[in-house]
């Protein structure tokens, strides 16, 4: 059995529906039961109208989905009323299809904003989705959620006889405080809703809320995972938790190593901040610091950068001091020209010490470089 | 009588100290009385030492100055206790050259953090500084304080016999909510150090919090006055504090027009937000963007973005509707080709209309293009 097999109960399809000027663009994600559904959304204050929806939908249906749809190349943000109707009909349509309620039927979209949803095209490829849906589509399905993304995101996991299967899209406009990207995790764990709920925003913390590419947040970005059972297994809280955050945590390092025009993937270790969640904030505001993504985009040690980047996190230290470090090259007083020669690896590590007590975070971001602006300076036209 | 003369009781000198590789970078304020002054400090968690000195002199002197002494080239910046001390032995020497305590120097410096200040050239080159200075070295001066500065930014301003002269440094590690860059401004109005302290935080939130590059903050920023009483004249609150405005604006606006690797300056308007603050808020979330940064200087009217910038604001908009113009023209089921051609424009002109209250502000920015990282890539190397 091939590892990117779907979890026990789960069928997968994707297909071109001509809504991309090219390629793949529709998936399906279907679950034979109904499976409990926890989600992370966005916090942006115009949340699209697919969330809308599916969070209407999730509302009714006591938190069960039998099925996610998802299209890439059109976000159906900022659509008003006929952005809600079109996400609406898309759910009918696919729920009469499997045999389900609309209400179980959980719809995403990522893209462009503000033009129409081609609902006709996506109502017409739904009964081709639901005909060739099959455990072993994973791979076309990581494809068909892209926009940006130059590599399809896939993480798998076994344990305990728990399986799980993880997509994810998103390369720009990737902020923590939010799943700034489209997430879904399959599980077949047999696990109630409040215990499905918690294990996903500790999971959600320490992975997407924990990786920065531009500080950019989307009008669509989603978080869920849905357990269905179907394993008939009951694993642990611990377990569990653990489990997801390390699918959660491959899919965001994922992510970040994508990020739009990056060379480098960045890791930030901070230690000693007053507590985990003062040295996340530190270790996000040196991720999103455009000074220093340059900075080590030209392999240049300028820790003075980073120092500012510190200052600027609105923490307060006790510390009187500050130690930084690549790899486990000091750079304050330290050698700077073995520092610019680490700098020169595509996967970069910087430790950060703080003296100020005991917390730890660990935060992904990359570089940022020319190719970003050439990638962003054209998008819709 | 040249626009840029000092105004009464001030005199200027600058000269090449031989901090920088080449070029003036060194320069001088002096005030023949003692000078009521106000600052606004960086926020950033590690103040450097010009700084931390500054404050306990005008703590000392209770807020009098009588000469600013400014370096280009070396921050003095997470220098430690040498820093403190050579910024301590400046102001000494400065202080014996001209007859006044140390306590009434203000000591300020720009440049590369965590290298030692060569205070062996800055005290060299005192004498000299005091032995030219004179009323018509506005020039020199605003030349010597710039580092990735492509022009030197000069305001001036006279009404009802009080006259200004401001100075400002500064083209990246832009950012509101801190003066995030040095800015001086002479006036020979008399007035009380609280009047001039309460003009000085409401011109600064007007401007230098209105604006924006790159949203990092440095750890050297400063905006300071002096008020020297020497032209006799006690102008009325709302006319200083309305002159010492349009004196920041103007010198807000052309740091912005500066922004590291920038073609286009842009102003942004927002208005019907729930309050002032609301609007500024908004608007520099707008103004920090890269991915609106990036499609102003694509020429591309991406008003997605614009809309997903305003929801990532943290402010909660009552109204439903949301306008968006470039010029005159509307982006929302407007003419794209149109506002893509008032894109082509070095001035860009973007206005967001909320239908959420009366509250309103202009921001500044700029456009972000690959010259910024080409900038900021190789800057200390």
């Amino acid at each position: 059995m091939p590892e990117t097999d779907a979890p026990e109960g789960f069928r997968i399809a994707a297909t071109a529906a001509g809504i991309k000027k090219s390629g793949l663009d529709l998936g399906l994600l279907y679950s034979d039961r109904p499976a409990t559904t926890a989600v992370v959304f966005t916090k942006n204050a115009f949340p699209a109208a697919p969330i809308l929806v599916t969070r209407a939908h999730l509302k009714a249906s006591g938190n069960t989905t039998r099925a996610i749809l998802v299209n890439a190349g059109n976000a159906n943000a900022v659509t008003g009323e006929a952005g809600m109707n079109a996400a609406r009909q898309c759910a009918v349509e696919l729920a009469k299809h499997l045999g389900c309620t609309p209400a179980e039927i959980f719809i995403s979209s990522t893209g462009v904003i503000g033009r129409p949803l081609p609902v006709d095209k996506i109502v017409a490829a739904i009964s081709s989705l639901v005909r060739t849906m099959s455990s072993r589509e994973a791979d076309t399905f990581s494809r068909a959620i892209m926009t940006t993304d130059t590599v399809p995101k896939v993480a798998t996991s076994n344990a305990g006889g728990v399986r799980m299967l993880g997509f994810a899209k998103g390369s720009g406009m990737i902020h923590p405080n939010m799943a700034t990207m489209l997430c879904y995790i399959l599980t077949d764990a047999r696990i109630e809703f409040a215990a499905l709920d918690k294990a996903l925003r500790s999971a959600v913390d320490l992975s997407f809320h924990s990786m920065t590419v531009d500080g950019d947040t989307s009008t669509n970005d989603t978080v869920a995972v849905l357990a269905n059972g179907a394993s008939g297994v009951s694993p642990s809280a611990e377990a569990f938790t653990a489990q997801l955050t390390g699918v959660c945590q491959t899919l965001a390092k994922a992510i970040a190593r994508d990020g739009e025009g990056a060379t480098k993937f960045v890791e930030l270790t901070i230690e000693g901040a007053p507590s985990d969640a003062a040295a996340r904030e530190i270790g996000r505001t040196i991720a999103r610091s455009p000074l220093v993504k340059t900075a080590i985009y030209g392999c240049d040690p300028n820790w003075g950068r980073l120092i500012c980047a510190v200052g600027n996190s609105g923490i307060p230290l006790s510390g009187e001091k500050v130690e930084l470090f690549i790899d486990d090259v000091p750079l304050i007083d330290g050698d700077l020209k073995l520092a610019a020669e680490k700098l020169k690896s595509k996967e970069v590590r910087i430790r950060v010490a703080l003296h100020s007590g005991s917390g730890k975070a660990t935060v992904w971001t990359c570089d940022l470089t020319e190719q970003y602006i050439h990638i962003n300076a054209d998008y819709t036209t």
